[in-house]
């Protein structure tokens, strides 16, 4: 804030509250100086914020947490306010400028919590550790109940109640599992489809553990492939795993990507990779830094990312391999242990 | 669109673009003018747009949706532009405002689709009806395996695990279940907290089904509740269902909050009641009507709310019931037939 002359910065987006309050809810509004806080709940939130924030003063309103911060503003005479750009709305903004009065700058901003919690510290990152243990065990177990004739919500079903057994919070994201020409929608969701023999499954999955999410993704084949299949498996993982070896501090995000879309060039892949390599994660399941062309941040240590090339082919499936990754001091730690050698289910 | 003078709508909320189009993701810009529209896509779902959407073309766009529209904007020189001033960030207004020239009138809209959406065709009242009925079935499952010794988080598994068995796509939020002292907070969510002997336990709960949700609460008590305890409850059930009866076609939203607010003051619990009385439910969890103080609405035939009076006291506990009901053409129907009467855990 001081970096970005911001006397005052107000935050509206409600993970952005959670990381820097411990006050996690669906509706909040916390405002900053460079030394206090104060978040404003309606009544639904008063007696949780009182017990979770930390450091902010707690306020119940109920009669609209906007214009109780633009009441205060004024009465404040705030003169300079930075706000989250990307997280309030046209709507919300309009009410807060009319309301606090002609003198308040608002100055949008970008990123500036997001930029803090990229960079995990080691509590963050043992949290996700675990959450990918839970994700990768889930997924082996459920390994042993995929067979045709069983449907994608089943499967999807079963991994959701597996996470929660194993003492996560639940799914971070709503499980994909996308069988046969569905695995060509890289972002299907798990349907009554029924799984068949000769198909590949896509499964997409993560647990949520202390507010912080894996993301891991497997593909596996019922029946016997042919080469041309195990071929372009093959050459997904290769790239996956380039591409994580190279998740390094230093390397620009960029770089990550254009190892795995060289390593499908390589293969004549390239246009059927038809999406970013990854994304950070973390409170959120898509967070920064983006890994993707052309992305010119270099990778901290003490970020957590995915690292998820695939190949669409429309009409007939798809294949995509992923890993949360830890970009660790001493190189790349994979933190989604599952198997990618057990990809044959016969 | 007609009547408010829109030549061009932008549509940015995703559950409108859904409702509107058939095509649901994570990603996505619309525009529509009175004939037709364009839905711009990133390439992750330009197969599932084409396959999904209907009555529009589908532009898959790499480089950033508001960017490809802004281009639009320009190219076709839109002169007037209505836009959903809830659900545009301030980022993507400004980019938007810069990059499709000065002679655009941005005019931002308030709840355009959200009122088409607030009433209900019969199809869409018959699956909220079918969410409806797996939820209480869930729940009355779910009621067989209660008792002291399980964890709030077991329960929410189970749950959400019998939803999808039963064919729903799965939870529509995620579920609480509170107990002890948690419940006096009415947006707990399940912890690992362990369910004991003389407590009571809320369950907030509902399940997806088609894309339209339900959404039901029930109150259980673990033993043999006092008096106290006993008319707690009754007053509860009481005002919740005094006020689900109300909710007929014409009335205004307001007064069916009033009827539940009533009912508990005459009890003197309605400083313990401390949000509203309901909301819309359908393709999200929380949409149009209201029912809270003062909403001048009147409710319409076709309408879906929850109906969900409560009391919360700090320290000790809550007590809440809720309904999804239908305002129909006939008179209020309950959607949620989950039985108010076996509370008692033993």
């Amino acid at each position: 804030m001081r970096e970005r002359r911001l006397p005052f910065f107000l935050v509206t987006h409600l993970t952005n509250i959670a990381y820097l309050t411990g006050f996690r809810a669906s509706a909040g509004v916390a405002l900053f100086n460079s030394r206090e806080g104060i978040v404003w709940v309606d009544p639904r939130y008063t007696l949780q914020a009182q017990e979770e924030a930390r450091g902010v003063e707690v306020i119940e309103e109920r009669k609209g947490l906007h214009k109780a911060v633009a009441a205060w503003l004024k009465a404040h005479q705030v003169r300079r306010l930075g706000f989250e750009g990307a997280h309030l709305t046209c709507a919300d903004f309009s009410l807060l400028q009319k309301e606090a009065g002609q003198h308040v700058k608002f100055l949008p901003q970008t990123g500036l919590v997001e930029q803090l919690r990229a960079v995990k510290d080691e509590e963050e990152v043992a949290k996700i550790r675990q959450a990918g243990r839970i994700t990768a065990e889930v997924f082996e177990k459920v390994l042993e109940i995929v067979r045709p004739g069983v449907s994608e919500c089943d499967l999807a079903a079963e991994i959701e109640y597996l996470m929660r057994k194993k003492g996560a919070e639940g799914a971070a994201f709503e499980t994909i599992v996308a069988s046969g020409a569905r695995a060509a929608l890289p972002h299907a969701r798990a349907s009554h489809k029924i799984l068949r023999q000769n198909e590949l499954v896509i499964f997409d999955l993560g647990a949520i553990l202390g507010n912080y999410a894996a993301d891991m993704t497997r593909t596996v084949y019922l029946g016997q492939p042919s080469q041309r299949v195990r071929s372009l498996y093959n050459a997904v993982v290769v790239a996956q795993e380039r591409a994580a070896m190279s998740a390094l501090p230093g390397v620009r995000a960029g770089d990550v990507d254009a190892v795995a879309r060289r390593s499908l060039a390589k293969r004549g892949l390239a246009r059927f990779f038809a999406h970013g390599t990854g994304h950070g994660v973390g409170m959120e399941t898509h967070e920064m830094p983006r890994l993707a062309r052309g992305e010119k941040v270099r990778l901290q240590s003490g970020n957590t990312v995915t690292v998820e090339p695939g190949v669409y082919l429309k009409g007939w499936g798809g294949i995509r391999i992923e890993d949360t990754v830890h970009v660790g001091p001493g190189g790349p730690e994979v933190l989604t242990p599952a198997p990618k050698d057990q990809w044959i289910v016969e």
